[in-house]
């Protein structure tokens, strides 16, 4: 790769140089960045959303054998992934990146290529940014904003009792990916001249690198006419995405451990690093896939849609929320969360 | 201060305990904090504003000297300033903060309080956000949403030649403050038993730790019924925002030496190290007044209105942007932009 070093282009070059890739915007983008403000179109009968997510470096991404590119798409990808949860379009984005001096032109360039591809595929225009250097290391925050109709918009208040609990995609697989990259790294640590070969685990490591955003299977699900009664984006593993479900919406919940879906390769690592491919798709996280429940009447049309599985039902608050095993029995559900101040769940 | 680990209560624990002191919200916020997104009810009238920007440690910010809570509230007036600047009113703030293990829990509250008084001061409501831990310093990067009449948005674009270019408050004050802070820290590091004596330059030590977004002032130059052409907040210095606004407007521009408001104490500082409080009020930055232009016709008007000074007029862009010396000749004024890459104008 080319190297061009921050200092020689300075803060208001490098914003030139990357602003001239953005691609023009769409109609609802009165001004896009160049001025104090970006400026939207509001559209007065949709509500707005807004959400932010940030990551950083060595909390949750480490660039041993993560591709800027890559780490761009995600960065947007997982704040997407919040506008969808509320069963919204996500319409603009901004950008909030330091990057140390040991980045170049060219590596701002890759994680920008990175979140312009993901605002093309989820159609959000790039309004606005900052770019700053950091003593330390990489952090991007971003923060998308959305549109909703207020017929369609779901919390994850509205689940009700007997409401089915719905997945789409598989879970576990970005956990099982987090462990193939990490053993890659300690190897090549000792021994740099061994190549990392992943190619066997390329589902796993790519649910990891660069998750998707669930846009087409929420399109799926609209066309299927259910209505989703409440919903959140599995980012911190389906336990603890569960509980929230319940806990805002005032229900229990039985999640079926058989009915969770776990790729094939998920369980193939899971064995390899004998651990449980259960409590990866529990409490692993980044998934982003959506946990949403409807109400049971709905069990045939649900089912019928694409890549969408029903894993459980919400039932009383008395009943607590719970798993139920595969013998039969019950046992209880735990909220563990996750605690990035510890660095892993608690 | 008390200190409470950030693991001891983990990152659901941290965001439940900031969240219980956000104030109820307003009315436009439909949903705050506590689901996937925040959800705001449009003005379908008015145009959306929205703006980024980071505060990072040692770059932006030293906390041997600038207090937490101080910071919090930086963060959010130099967002909020940035709407002002659009003639606009910021509604929410999302915030998205990384801190290390060294910090605790009651730290993040001071920061947040902080963040709180300003959206208090200025209408906005906090409506989401995010905190994670970071290997490395502390980051809070921002951004602000606002509202803004189609009527009444100002672009930096709007100027015309003859157009007066005014300024509220005074400039070069944040940078005096600055080398006050940091020759106290030098002295600090010599000495640690002599405390900073920093109460005879009391204002350009607050200009720089506590920027103040010019929402009086705009509400004065509204009232007067001048009509703004274009407008920019000083964030670079005085010198590199004419030359955004002449740049933006297709017009060249002239900026009178002797007109720059410059407080007595930044005089007073710059004498004492032997710089030139021009110099600063040009290039300095961070002072978050308000640059814009008026139709030359509204003069009487806008010299009327409290805190505004006109220091200078645009013309044709064949004459480039000038600086009016106090001999009556004119030199060009430089645009050096700021790098964040190198730490200092270039």
């Amino acid at each position: 790769m080319e190297y061009t070093s921050l200092e020689s282009v300075g803060e208001f070059g490098l914003i030139e140089r990357l602003v001239r890739s953005i691609p023009l915007p769409s109609r609802h983008v009165v001004k896009g960045p160049g001025d104090d403000c970006a400026v939207l179109e509001p559209n007065g009968s949709e509500l707005l959303l807004v959400t932010t997510d940030a990551l950083v470096e060595r909390v949750h991404f480490d660039l041993t054998y993560c591709p800027l590119k890559y780490l761009g798409y995600k960065a947007a990808a997982v704040n997407f992934s919040d506008i969808y949860a509320m069963n919204g379009r996500p319409t603009a984005l901004t950008l909030s990146l330091a990057v140390g001096a040991r980045f170049g032109v060219e590596a701002v360039e890759e994680i920008f290529g990175g979140i312009l591809t993901a605002c093309k595929e989820y159609g959000a225009d790039l309004v606005g940014g900052d770019v700053t250097s950091s003593r330390a290391g990489l952090m991007l925050s971003l923060t998308a904003l959305g549109r909703v109709s207020r017929s369609e918009i779901v919390y994850r208040s509205g689940a009700r009792p007997t409401d089915l609990i719905c997945l789409t995609g598989d879970v576990g697989a970005a956990c099982a990916g987090l462990r193939i990259l990490e053993r890659e790294k300690a190897v090549f640590k000792e021994n740099p001249n061994v190549n990392p070969d992943v190619a066997e685990f390329a589902y796993v490591v790519e649910r990891q690198l660069r998750p998707v955003a669930k846009k087409q299977a929420l399109e799926n699900i609209r066309r299927s006419g259910v209505k989703i009664t409440s919903m959140i984006d599995v980012s911190d593993g389906v336990a603890n995405e569960t509980w929230h479900l319940a806990q805002a919406s005032g229900c229990g919940a039985v999640v079926v451990q058989d009915k969770l879906p776990i790729d094939y390769q998920t369980i193939k690592v899971a064995e390899m690093f004998d651990e449980s491919p259960v409590e990866w798709a529990l409490y692993g996280g980044e998934d982003y896939e959506l946990l949403f429940t409807v109400p049971a009447m709905d069990y045939e049309k649900i089912i019928a849609v694409p890549e969408v599985a029903v894993i459980g039902y919400m039932t009383e608050k008395i009943s607590g929320v719970k798993l139920a095993m595969s013998d039969g029995s019950f046992a209880d559900l735990k909220f563990l969360g996750f605690n990035h101040f510890v660095g892993k769940s608690t």
